[in-house]
């Protein structure tokens, strides 16, 4: 189909970018009773668009960029929601061409929030307001109502966010929006999230491995284990749909479908860009390193081949109590996600001192209570603990947390101690328990760490019992220290 | 004082930056017979050098950057011992002013290899070499022989190698000194050291925290222990240092040292630099990234502070038979020290293929038996594997390590488990633990992270049991899949 080209300022909002993101933002915002604009590179995709959803709320296409922005009302937004990258640096720049002084660029895109950061300055020394917008939820989401961690300037939400409000998920009725703070807080918000997001699905693979290979149990059965764990504290959109892809039988073979999946993990690079981001802040996001991790040894095939000959010399006895064994497990999954969003927000709040952010830890949890791929009863907790104390050090010591590890604690240690004797691979729960312990632990080996490095690199070290650097003379015993 | 300029082309080699590193460089060339060229942007600290060690062999010492170059004999190699970064940059740039065609600028700093690769290119478009060269063992290595690790082009390597194998150790009357590859190879091969050196210390660590907290050890009994396992497999730089500072005693307390030390452990970067790039290869180092982030676990002050009041729920029990506990953490130690490696040799052997090195990996191990940090008897092993098969795809699984992995790992399993029981952190020991519980796993429960996946995502999985991509409409169940 064709369309003719739009009358100027008809249109309260635009969407630059027809792949199944955008098309669906635009849809989910026009349905919201906004007039939206509709581009793309290819004006073919525009057209496609308009002939399959053009009659379902007001729309206006345009041919090109000097059309799509001139049909925009001023202030004009213009969303960008094309690949990250090179492609979203074309676009901004040709969007920036065509607009005027206080008009609004938004990237919807999955940016690394480092590139979010030079495009605001870009934009801002041009007049304009650039947000850097993060959506979670996929398609369904984009569509229904995704989870959205907008950045940028206060002003630029005056105008944005009602309308990203409008179209964001609800939960008790509340907006799962909320400005992040500004330049890149938003697509660095959005990062963490996907970086939870794999060590939360690791834990969960982890108790599905723990029930598999100590309880010898069925996927079928195993389905039945998540869905009775989702009306618990652990209820959430991974453990349902945990239990859902685990139901699914493969209907050529009668094969549960999972036990035919090849059990590669593959990424798309943002749980990397998490945990290199962590290491530059010297943040231990050890449950997103360890599920990243995990991911590239699963698909570590010649390693793998080559390990297949190693004797494992596992423990060979059996689970005799199999229910306090399955309550053990879900202790110990509840345990390792409570570390790992501790981990996370640690994280959000270094990046936060080091990069000059606002950020209301509270809010991120609320806006991740609904739309995103980590919703779950669990946000609810977090934005409380943070609304307690939202100078909060540590999440995991939250009192509503802290007891909750406490009861988990020994259930966690039996299953780790457990795995570990029977050889399942359990990367995360591990990794967690052990954070949880160099945490509380009253003194750490660092102390030899730090007199390695004195010794062999004369990097000083510091006394608990006075002030000041000091350095050591190791090679003559008895010599006194000097002050560095 | 002060000295005159020099005469032209009447040195073999030059140094240019006087600080400990630089001038321990060019003391050593000079020792071994080379007239060394030596240059400071502050005169001052020239002055002061030939103050100091103007005496002891042929040095020609320059005012500035021309005379620094025209001392040199054509084609003139130039050693920058600088900063990384920028003041790398800025000598490297007016090395390349003073150069004619053929020369070649030599950084020895601890730059990172991409910025290697850079100014490898740069210097290239002007007719230079530019060799990024790996310096490990210190001041004291600088001085008496370091391994030394050289990337850049082959005919860099006929002029400069011959004077970088005179200077650096010597194992067996072998050089610790080879051409790693080309452009960036040096740099990031030494980048890969450093980051082993984070495991192998962390290993060292956990060992001593195990025989401290389990069997209440002094730190003087624990050295000894470390000076019998120096006389083991495990004999090593690390291992004979650690006992040194495990039996230090503060002079004026009469307390071991390593007791008044401050438990955070600082770091330098490179640690970080070969996580973040093991990333980018989706290579799983998880020995290193754990020992990195134990690190930044310890210096976590705030944290530590609000997890003081977690109850830990450790088991209690006392270890009955002494020397076996000892004799189970050494095997540990050497288990996860010979994963720890194996990880860095794959981030080595990924690199190649995907920067284009033709590393001999061999060679890489040779080279660190002598002169660096982590040189021990296990480089010779190391070295061994690669000879046997040069296309050896996991280092674990040479028959040598392989026979010494299986030997280890009951008692492996007994010590993380215990560890695990009694809040014992031992980061590295357990997560290399379950990386070889990964590896050799016939089925990972990455199967069900690809079934999550392509739910939320539509990311597609592969199938055991055919060839294909595929998708399935989860939300209705028994439909079948479709090809994607």
């Amino acid at each position: 189909m064709s369309f003719n080209s739009p009358q100027p300022a008809t249109a309260d909002i635009g969407v630059y970018g027809m792949g199944v993101m955008g098309s669906n933002l635009a849809r989910n915002l026009a349905r919201n009773g906004y007039r939206t604009a509709v581009g793309n590179r290819s004006v073919e995709r525009t057209a496609d668009f308009m002939g399959k959803h053009g009659e379902e709320a007001v729309f206006v296409p345009s041919h090109n960029m000097a059309e799509f922005i001139s049909s925009l009302e001023p202030p004009r937004v213009g969303i960008i929601m094309v690949q990250a990258g090179a492609a979203t640096d074309a676009v901004m720049e040709s969007m920036a061409e065509h607009m005027e002084a206080g008009d609004i660029i938004v990237d919807c895109g999955n940016s690394l929030f480092s590139d979010t950061v030079r495009r605001e300055a870009w934009c801002s020394a041009r007049g304009l307001h650039f947000v850097g917008a993060g959506v979670s939820g996929g398609e369904e989401g984009a569509l229904w109502g995704p989870s959205i961690m907008p950045g940028g300037t206060p002003e630029s939400y005056d105008r944005l966010g009602p309308m990203f409000e409008a179209i964001s998920a609800k939960v008790d009725g509340e907006p799962c929006c909320t400005h992040v703070g500004t330049d890149g807080a938003g697509h660095f918000v959005k990062m963490v999230h996907n970086g939870i997001e794999y060590a939360d699905m690791q834990v969960i693979a982890e108790a599905y491995d723990l029930l598999k290979q100590r309880l010898g149990l069925s996927a079928g059965e195993i389905a039945e284990i998540f869905a009775a764990w989702n009306e618990t504290e652990l209820g959430s959109y991974l453990i349902e749909i945990t239990a859902e892809v685990l139901r699914q039988v493969d209907a050529e073979t009668g094969t549960p479908l999972v036990d035919l999946i090849v059990d590669r993990a593959s990424q798309k690079g943002t749980g990397k860009w998490t945990v290199q981001n962590a290491l530059d802040l010297a943040v231990p996001v050890t449950a997103i390193a360890e599920a990243t991790m995990a991911r590239g040894a699963s698909s570590a095939t010649e390693q793998r081949q080559a390990a297949r000959t190693f004797a494992g010399h596992t423990a060979n006895d059996e689970i005799t109590n199999k229910e306090a064994f399955i309550e053990d497990v879900r202790q110990a999954l509840y345990a390792s996600k409570i570390v790992a969003y501790s981990q996370g927000f640690d994280q959000i709040t270094e990046a936060a001192k080091t990069y000059g952010w606002d950020i209301n830890r509270a809010n991120v949890a609320r806006i991740w209570r609904g739309g995103c791929i980590i919703r779950a009863v669990f946000l609810g907790d977090i934005t409380e603990a943070y609304e307690r104390n939202s100078e909060l050090p540590l999440l995991m010591a939250d009192e509503n947390f802290a007891a909750k590890i406490d009861a988990a604690v020994p259930a966690w240690r039996r299953v780790v101690a457990d795995a570990v004797l029977h050889g399942v691979p359990t990367p995360v729960f591990s990794s967690s328990l052990v954070y949880f312990d160099m945490l509380r632990a009253k003194r750490l080996p660092a102390a030899l760490i730090q007199g390695q490095r004195d010794f062999f690199g004369a990097h000083t070290y510091q006394r608990t019992d006075k002030e000041g650097t000091f350095h050591t003379f190791w090679a003559e015993p008895g010599r006194p220290e000097e002050e560095a």
